[in-house]
């Protein structure tokens, strides 16, 4: 896998429950605009906000949507050991390119072992052949980092198991000790900022909030590798940051597609305010 | 409910799944012990190392078993509503005391009206009418705190439903702000080192890890609240937060039983080490 992905946004009804038609309908579109990969269930998508069965049933509906598994690499990582397995392995028989796995996040600072313990008996116990890892490192919200050293163990003892990592650290400096540590192993940036950079040290690409807004620009920037594009980019992706990004993206559908539906987030996450809508009018 | 609660730990068998039977088994013997309730699927229980299936089959083994409901008070609060949602009802409807509710903790610094949304919208669409709340701050582990404004808005909306709190912040100004702000709340300490200090300003009590080891003279000191037990009774304490808190409980039951299973806890926690092991038992 390589390029732009996007960690998909998950659109609800009015009742709050996942809307799995207009799920679909955007992840196609997604795909039109120029997106190689799709993940569905990370941080964007209000993954955790989800129960185990609300995931099946969008994935469920995204394959039977005609959406390539091979396009996708589902978040499966959940606080409980049981739930990433069946995830996972749902994910794997149904020939996705890959599944992206959180260390469970409940209990904080976890020692090196406790981590190994988890991704390793999550691939044991999927027990599938065709699992392809890819870690998910978001320290500012997990609270739970993923370590270079228990990649390299998990390297190590899964090879050609453990694939790739969404590096959501926003510290580029982070991202380059990845790559320079672990050459071959597929590195995906969390921000598109740093996507030129990225690129240029051999990683794989990025998957960014802001695909769900600006595919076609950040996929444009990605085949033209120049300063001039990744600029651009980097002007819609600034805006954004000023606001509440999961709430802002959706206020950004909903005026783009004229669908008021799409503003609806889960608690604990709330839509913009009025003042952050005008400032979001504003760019 | 009142007195002293236990947050139960939950035994795994050697594949590391729920150990009905022995948990049934412990549970009898906690109340037998003295403790006046059982908090099942708390921190200390590794609830969210749990998927939700196995929460519901280890309840319904509790009260196949003849634990009476009115004894229990299980963790239902998870990152996804629905979750919570689908625990609190089985809780409800069986009769339990009340269910201790965790915020939703994977977005951190969520609003306060996120928050509200997340508490109210359990609670409604649970929709049980003998539903009772209580809401666990535990910010070092959740991330996530339970503040006073927060409780004054919930305590307005849904009064007689949320019923009280297990203060798990482990400072002992913060229980008596609550206990001062909110009369006739049901604040229940997280540690047995504060238990007369709590006692004395009017606290329902305790709901303390340490009484899976050491619930007969945590009992008796909240019946005689003298300054002698108490002093007992942190003597104890005070030498299990030396070590990693729940892998110790888990090595001192496993002792005591003569049963090495009690050892197994879910990653990303670990079983104590050599080293750990021989601290405990100089203890």
């Amino acid at each position: 896998m390589q390029g732009v992905l996007a960690p998909v946004l998950t659109p609800f009804d009015s009742q709050l429950n996942p809307d799995e038609g207009r799920f679909v309908s955007f992840c196609r579109k997604l795909l039109d605009d120029g997106c190689n990969g799709l993940v569905p269930f990370g941080t964007t998508g209000e993954a955790n906000s989800l129960s185990v069965e609300e995931r099946e049933r969008l994935l469920d509906a995204l394959l039977e949507g005609g959406v390539p598994a091979e396009k996708l690499i589902p978040g499966t990582g959940c606080a409980a050991l049981p739930d990433t397995v069946r995830l996972s392995k749902k994910a794997a028989r149904a020939g996705c390119a890959g599944v992206l796995v959180l260390p469970p996040f409940y209990y904080k600072n976890p020692s090196e072992e406790g981590l190994y313990r988890s991704f390793a008996q999550a691939i044991d116990k999927t027990g599938e052949g065709r699992l392809r890892v890819y870690l998910y490192h978001i320290p500012q919200v997990s609270q739970v980092g993923i370590s270079l050293r228990l990649i390299e163990r998990l390297l190590k003892a899964y090879p050609g198991v453990v694939t790739g990592i969404k590096d959501s650290s926003l510290e580029l400096e982070h991202t380059r000790a990845l790559l320079r540590a672990f050459p071959g192993f597929e590195v995906f940036v969390g921000t598109e900022k740093f996507l030129l950079a990225t690129l240029r040290e051999g990683g794989a690409g990025c998957i960014t909030a802001t695909a769900n807004v600006n595919a076609p620009a950040i996929s444009r920037a990605f085949r033209e590798r120049s300063e001039e594009r990744q600029r651009e980019i980097d002007v819609v992706r600034e805006a954004f940051e000023k606001l509440p990004l999961i709430a802002a993206l959706k206020e950004a559908i909903a005026r783009r597609s004229g669908d008021a539906r799409w503003r609806a987030v889960r608690p604990p996450l709330v839509e913009l305010s009025p003042d952050e809508r005008a400032t979001l009018k504003e760019m």
